[in-house]
C-alpha cells in the first residue's frame, strides 16, 4: 500500500469538502440562521486536517487498483465522518452514530433519515442535507478528478472505484476529461430541473433542496411527508428528473454529439425504460381501487416505480399501504436499480441484462457443446472479465445482505422491516416497507444495527469491493 | 432431440413407478382398506404406458447432455402426474392440481402438503406420500440405472442431470457401478433409522413412514403435529438421522473403503457440520426464555436447525412463533441446504464455499494483479467449469426466486408469507413462516400460485436447468 499517496488524495478531498461547506454557510447567511456558525467550524477543521494531509507531495507515484480503492473508500468515510460534524455542532442530531448514519445516508445518495421531523430544522442543515446527496451522486473523488492532475495510473483506477457499473466507459480518451464531460451534463440537468420547478411554483429553496436530492437520486426529503404536499405539476416534473438521472450519462452525451441513433440503440436503457413502463402499468392496475381513478393510480405508481427503481426514495403517497403485488414489485425493483453510469444505485440494469445473458448462454452451452457462444451488449463482445466482474459482484452482494438482514434481525423487529431496510440501504433508497416504511424513519434502529446499515450504504455505493478492500489483511501491507 | 431414446427412459421409469406402487398395495392388504384399489388402477395404467413407451428399443442411440437433461425433467414430471392418480382414485384429494401438489412435493422431498388434516388418511395413502421422499431423494432414475444397461454417454448424462451438487462424482470409475454403491448406502442407513426408531417404542408403520421422510430429505408427517407428539428419543435420533442424511454420501464410501482421515477432512462436510453447531447454539441461547431450560432449547434449536438446513422439514415445534433473530437464521439455512451428493436440496453448503473462495479470489486479484491463484477445494483445485456452472446456477436461482415471489404474490398474502413459500419449495424445504408456517398448509393458495410453487419445487429438486431446458424452442429440434 502506498500510504503516501492515498493520504494526500484524502487531504485533498478534505480542502473540497471545506469548500462544499461554503452552501450552507451561504444559506445561514440568507436565513440569518445560528447554526451557519457549525459549518463554519466544520469547514476550518476540513481545511486543517486537508492542509496537514496535502503538506508535501507523495514521491512514490505508485497507483494500482488497490490504492484507487483504498483511497475511494477511506476518502468516504472520511468525508462522511466531517460532514457529519455540523449536525452535531448545531445540535440538530445529538447522537454521533446517528449523525454518522445520515451523513452517510446524505453522501451515499440512500437518502434514509434518523430524522422524525425534518421541517423543524434550520434551512442551512435541510440545504446541506440534500447537497450530500449531489455531491455524491457523481462522485467526489470523480469531481476533483476533473479538476486536478494526478499522475500514473491514479485516475482511471479512481474513477473504476467510484463510478457504478459493471465497467467503466471512458466517453474519450482521457480520463480527465470524461469526468468534466459527465459533470456537465449533472449540472445542465440540475439546472434544468430547478428551472421547471420554479415553473409550478415551488420556491427556490425548495427547488434547490429537491433538485440536488433528485439529481443524486438521493431523497432526503425537506417535508415531513416527502413529496406527497406537493401539486402533481411539480410531482410530475420529479418523475420525469429521476427517471433521467437514472439513464446511463453515456446517452446524453452520445446525443450531444449527435449520435442519437446510438444513444436511443442502448440496450440497458431500453430494457430500465421498459421495466419502468411495465411496472408502473401492473401497480396502477393494482391500486387503482384505494385511488380516485386510474388517472391518479397512474401518476402515483410511475412517481414510486421512478423513485425506487432509480434508488432515489422520494415518495408521495405512503405505498407501505399498498396491495401485496404492488409492494412486491417495489421490493424487487429496490434490487434493480438504474443503469450503469447513472447516479443510482442497485444492483443495475446491465448487471441484470448480463446475468441474464449468461444464463442464455448457459442454455446454448447445454444445447450444443461444441460451439462457443459469446455474450453480446449492444451488439458488441462482452469482455470475459466484465462478466466475471459481474458473477463477482452479485455473489458478494447476496452474501453482504444476507449477513445484514441476520445482524439487524437482533434488534427483534419483523422480519419485512429488517428485510426491507437492508435492501434500503445496500441499494442506497430510503425508504423500506413496515416500521422502515416511507412515513417511519430509521430511528427504531439500536446503534449496532444502525452501524450495519451504515456499511451497507456505503458498500452499496461504492459497488463493495473497495469497501471490502478495508478488511482484508494484505491490503495493509508497506511496499 | 432424440425423441426415441428419451421416450424409452421415460417407459422403463413409468415401469418402475408400478413396481414402487406394490408397497401401497401391499399396506392396503395389511390394513384391510380399500383404497388399496386405487394403487391398483394407478399402478396397472402405469404398467400400461410403461409397455408402450418400451416397446421397442430405439435405434438412434445418441445420447447427449441435452438428452439427459430432458429425460430427467420429463420423467420426473410423468413420474409426479402418475403418482397423483391415487390421491384422486381414492378421493384423498379431489382437486387435480393439489393432488400433483401433494406428490410434487413428495418426490421432489420437499414435504410441503396441501392437506389439513393427515390422520385421516388410509395408511396405505401415508406410506406412499412417504415412499415417494425415498424414491425421490437418491432419484428414480440412479436407481434405474443400477439395474439396467444403456448404450453411450446416457449413464452419465443422466446422473448429471439427477445428482445434486455442483459436480458430479463417481466413486468408482462405473458409473453403473457408483449409482448401486450409493443406493446400498442409502438402504443401509434407512433401515439403521428404522431400527433405532423402533427401540424406542415407535409403531412399525410410523418408523417406516418417518424413516422414508428422513432418508429423502423430505419431511411429509402422519401425524397433524409432525414430530411434536413423539418422545424426546426418537426426536433426537430423527435430528442425528436429518443430519446424516445431509452429508455427502461420498464420505460414507470412503469410510466403507477405510479412506477415514480422507472422509472426515472434506471441506464441505466440516463446514456442514460448523453452520449446524453454531446455529444451533445461537438458536438455543434466544429461545431458552420460551423453553423450560436450556436442554430443551438446545435440543429443540437443534431438531429444526437439523430439519431445516438438510431441507427435510419435519418440526417439533411451532418455529413461526419463535423470536425474529431465530427465525431469520431458519431462513437463511432454508437457502444453504444440505451437501452436494446428499438427498438434501438448496444451494448446497459445496456451491456456498465455491462462492465465498470467488470472492476471496477477488481480493487476491485486486491486490496481486499480475498473479494467477486457483480456487481450492479440500487441497485440489476446482476446474474453471465447476466454478462457471455454479455461478449460472446461483443467478438462474435468485432470479427464478425473484420471478416466483412475484407471482406468487398476485394472491395477496403477505410478503413472508410469499417469501418463505418459495424458499421452502424451491429448496425442497417443507415449511415456511406464517401463513406457510410448521403449524399450517399450503391449500391457502390459488390454483395460479399452486402451479408457480410446483415449478419450484420441480426447479430445486433437478437443479434448475434440467427443467428450464424444457421452455427453450431449440432444445425440441429434431437431429
Amino acid at each position: 500500500m502506498n500510504y503516501g499517496i492515498v493520504s494526500y488524495i484524502i487531504g485533498y478531498v478534505l480542502k473540497f469538502e471545506a469548500a462544499f461547506m461554503l452552501l450552507p454557510c451561504v444559506t445561514a447567511v440568507v436565513y440569518q440562521e445560528p447554526s451557519g456558525w457549525a459549518f463554519v467550524a466544520a469547514g476550518l477543521l476540513c481545511l486543517l486536517f486537508g492542509a496537514l494531509l496535502t503538506r508535501k507531495k507523495p514521491e512514490n507515484k505508485i497507483f494500482y487498483v488497490k490504492e484507487g480503492f483504498v483511497s475511494v473508500a477511506l476518502s468516504w468515510i472520511v468525508l462522511s465522518i466531517m460532514g457529519s460534524l455540523p449536525f452535531l455542532f448545531s445540535g440538530s442530531i445529538t447522537n454521533v452514530i446517528d449523525a454518522l448514519f445520515e451523513t452517510v445516508s446524505g453522501f451515499t445518495t440512500t437518502g434514509a433519515s434518523i430524522l422524525p421531523d425534518v421541517e423543524s430544522l434550520p434551512k442551512c442543515i435541510l440545504i446541506w442535507r440534500s447537497f450530500t446527496h449531489w455531491i455524491g451522486g457523481m462522485g467526489v473523488l470523480v469531481f476533483m478528478l476533473s479538476f486536478l492532475h494526478m499522475a500514473g495510473g491514479s485516475h482511471m483506477n479512481l474513477m473504476k472505484a467510484e463510478s457504478p457499473g459493471p465497467s467503466v466507459s471512458k466517453l474519450v480518451p482521457k480520463v480527465q476529461s470524461t469526468a468534466k464531460i459527465l459533470y456537465g451534463i449533472y449540472v445542465v440537468l440540475t439546472i434544468l430541473e430547478i428551472f421547471f420547478l420554479l415553473a409550478g411554483g415551488m420556491p427556490l429553496f425548495d427547488t434547490l433542496c429537491t433538485s440536488f436530492g433528485t439529481a443524486g437520486t438521493g431523497g432526503f426529503g425537506i417535508k415531513n411527508d416527502s413529496m406527497a404536499g406537493y401539486s402533481v405539476y411539480l410531482q410530475v416534473v420529479v418523475t420525469v428528473f429521476m427517471i433521467l438521472f437514472g439513464i446511463n450519462f453515456n446517452a446524453y452525451y452520445l446525443i450531444l454529439v449527435g449520435k442519437f441513433k446510438q444513444a436511443f440503440s442502448i440496450e440497458e436503457i431500453r430494457c430500465y425504460l421498459g421495466i419502468i413502463v411495465v411496472s408502473t402499468l401492473v401497480i396502477a392496475f393494482n391500486i387503482q381501487g384505494i385511488c380516485s381513478g386510474f388517472g391518479e393510480a397512474l401518476q402515483q405508481s410511475a412517481f414510486q416505480v421512478g423513485s425506487i427503481i432509480t434508488t432515489t426514495g422520494f415518495a408521495t403517497t405512503d405505498f407501505n399501504l399498498w396491495p401485496e403485488v404492488s409492494r412486491t414489485i417495489l421490493v424487487l425493483l429496490m434490487f434493480v436499480g438504474a443503469c450503469a453510469g447513472s447516479t443510482g444505485g442497485g444492483i443495475k440494469v446491465s448487471r441484470l441484462l448480463i446475468l441474464i445473458k449468461t444464463i442464455n448462454k448457459e442454455f446454448h452451452t447445454l444445447l450444443h457443446p461444441r460451439s462457443v457462444k459469446k455474450l453480446k451488449m449492444d451488439s458488441t463482445c462482452v469482455e470475459h472479465e466484465v462478466v466475471r466482474a459481474t458473477n463477482v459482484f452479485f455473489i458478494a452482494y447476496v452474501l453482504i445482505f444476507a449477513f445484514s438482514v441476520l445482524l439487524v434481525g437482533f434488534d427483534n423487529h419483523d422480519l419485512i422491516t429488517n428485510f426491507t431496510s437492508v435492501a434500503a440501504t445496500l441499494n442506497n433508497i430510503g425508504p423500506g416497507l413496515e416500521l422502515a416504511g416511507p412515513t417511519q424513519n430509521f430511528s427504531l434502529f439500536s446503534p449496532g444495527a444502525t452501524l450495519v446499515l451504515i456499511f451497507d450504504m456505503l458498500a452499496g455505493r461504492l459497488e463493495l469491493f473497495p469497501l471490502l478492500l478495508l478488511f482484508v489483511k494484505d491490503t495493509w501491507k508497506r511496499y
